[in-house]
């Protein structure tokens, strides 16, 4: 049977720290499904490495990485000594544009035993994903200063819409929509005040629509969005959204159904021809670091959407995910937790007995 | 005593049936703290009149209005007949471009009698402002479509933050927060994706800080902010954020505290010399229009502020709003109310109670 090769990258802050408990669970469940994994890390894409070469990054990141299926990714930014941009736009943004990863796919689910900050909810209410696009948009790296330092300093950055780009999002997200039972597809857009590209936008949306009769579609302004993310949880099946309000959406989703600490995300480049990258939502993480206290789940769960990744959704790959995600469910309700649950152990314990319970 | 003159504009939907409300209560006020205002009704900026013109204004709109301390305005757009992108930059955004009206004043709060989507919140544990940069930023008419209608289509649109721009608003921001209690002011940011404008903006929130030595200042990205209106509503003061990201976070924040139907707003012109704004923070909606059930309550809160800002804050004029504030809420709690709130009550009915407790 094929092995698949994934590359680890951990990065930086807790990334360290719940790399190796994502890597206990899919080894775990690969055992048991009897899938071959085999593991390659590397120890850059983190800030340790900048301040070292001044780069996040060797020069020939793209040929060392190109071979693998996946990349299974911890988290990257360290404030203190390498400014966000720098870090982010050096690594992780680079994955995204030059892999063509463009597919930001993040489930949002309340799950048993998770807290959730919404009055009178409990698990099933919420049960959604929202489909960001991952390459374009809002996140583009265009534009500059004028007239620096003086009064009239002025900074401009464009959005970039393309139609390919737009559409292939568009039709990933109505494919998942019509696989879904309640078929429903919300488009998130602001085509009332950003009026140059979001009506661009909904006309896109319009004509894919058209082409899937059977999938109900809706759309919102992002500013009620977010305000129905709150008030009406249970009114959304998939939501896809330009890169920027993906990004907005895919944490506050999360937070209303409890925490970003176990939201996963799946970067995927659905050609296969170069490496799909999965990583937790959450990020570094400064503030916590050092403590071994994150919680673990979203980059275990991140996993499970790997090993189902690597099978199509098929057979032993997706009885793998299941059993992982079985597992989650099953250490969230019955403990260990991390304190940002309540709890009072840490990520390793948290770790192990999600192996464990696999 | 001087007369205030008043320009009213109900727009389209149910800014008809909550402007009439709105007045009521005003009136109220006025009338008890010996305020002298004058209000002339406009019929335009509504999408009845774009049928019938071509056009949501008349030519000389501008010289109409100028001379005017202040607009109350309504709501305006009507989809189903004219783009939401045209109404709106053919009205509102005009008014807040061409009248300069750079800040966009939101107070969030939780209110007694207004069930809170949020699990174990009570008045109190929700109260800050939203201010949101109202005239430049990722609301831009600059952009366009290359290659229209072909696979190559390409659609740009420009983000434009100008120093001026930046620095007043923030400036507005900080003396707000400076005059409260928690002298603590959050910005707003995206500096890690958004890596050519939103540097820049912390860049601005910095220089500006360091003039505000006693005020506390962090900065948090959108999406993670996003997040803590629903983890932690508690932790604000004051929000200060760009037109795009307090465009969402001031219909996230209200929805937090429980409805989007009570939350007000200023867009003010501090130097006076041009018209400021008071509009609710909802839109026209469609979906409930004509059966005056919506809820006057954020109009009516949008005239209180009015009467403060007439009154610069002072004497008569804050009497005024402050009695209009506990109005509304004697109203929320011991009834009538709207359905959106739970009651049977109709907009007249809430409107009329309100003006008789003032
Ligand atoms: C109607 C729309 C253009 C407007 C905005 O985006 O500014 C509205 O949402 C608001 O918040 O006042
Ligand atoms: C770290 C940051 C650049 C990134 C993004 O904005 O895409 C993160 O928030 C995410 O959601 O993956």
């Amino acid at each position: 049977s094929k092995t698949h090769k994934i590359a680890v990258i951990a990065g930086d802050g807790i990334g360290q720290e719940v790399m190796p408990e994502g890597l206990r669970a899919v080894e775990a469940a690969a055992r048991k499904f009897g899938i071959d994994i085999e593991f390659s890390h590397f120890d850059w894409a983190h800030c340790g490495y900048y301040a070292q070469h001044g780069k996040m990054m060797p020069d020939d990141w793209f040929d060392q990485l190109k071979g693998f299926e996946a990349i299974f990714f911890g988290a990257v930014g360290w404030p203190a000594t390498v400014p966000d941009h720098v870090s982010l736009w050096g690594s992780l943004l680079k994955f995204r544009r030059d892999f063509d990863l463009y597919v930001n796919l993040r489930p949002v689910r309340l799950m048993p035993g998770v807290p959730c900050p919404l009055a009178n909810r409990k698990p099933g209410d919420i049960d959604f994903y929202v489909v960001r696009e991952n390459t374009e948009g809002e996140y583009s790296a265009i534009g500059g200063r004028m007239f620096e330092g003086t009064e009239r300093e002025t900074v401009i950055q464009e959005s970039v819409f393309s139609r390919k780009g737009t559409d292939r999002i568009l039709k990933f997200a109505f494919d998942l929509a019509q696989s879904r039972p309640k078929k429903h597809l919300t488009s998130a857009t602001k085509s009332n005040g950003i009026a140059i590209t979001m009506p661009y936008w909904d006309e896109r949306v319009e004509a894919m629509g058209a082409k899937y009769p059977d999938v109900r579609r809706d759309k919102y302004h992002i500013d009620i969005l977010t305000a129905h993310f709150v008030l009406n949880p249970d009114r959304f099946d998939v939501v896809v959204a330009s890169n920027l309000f993906g990004d907005i959406l895919s944490d506050l989703g999360p937070a209303c159904a409890g925490t970003i600490g176990i939201a996963p995300s799946a970067n995927i480049n659905p050609t296969r021809e170069l490496p799909s990258l999965f990583e937790p939502v959450h990020g570094s993480a400064p503030d916590i670091f050092g403590k071994n206290i994150a919680n673990p789940v979203a980059t275990i769960w991140s996993g499970a959407m790997m090993l189902d990744f690597l099978g199509n959704g098929e057979g032993k790959y997706r009885q793998a995910h299941d059993a992982m995600l079985a597992a989650i469910e099953e250490v969230l309700v019955n403990g260990p937790t991390t304190p940002d649950l309540g709890g009072k152990s840490n990520t390793t314990e948290v770790g192990k007995a999600i192996a464990a319970a696999i």
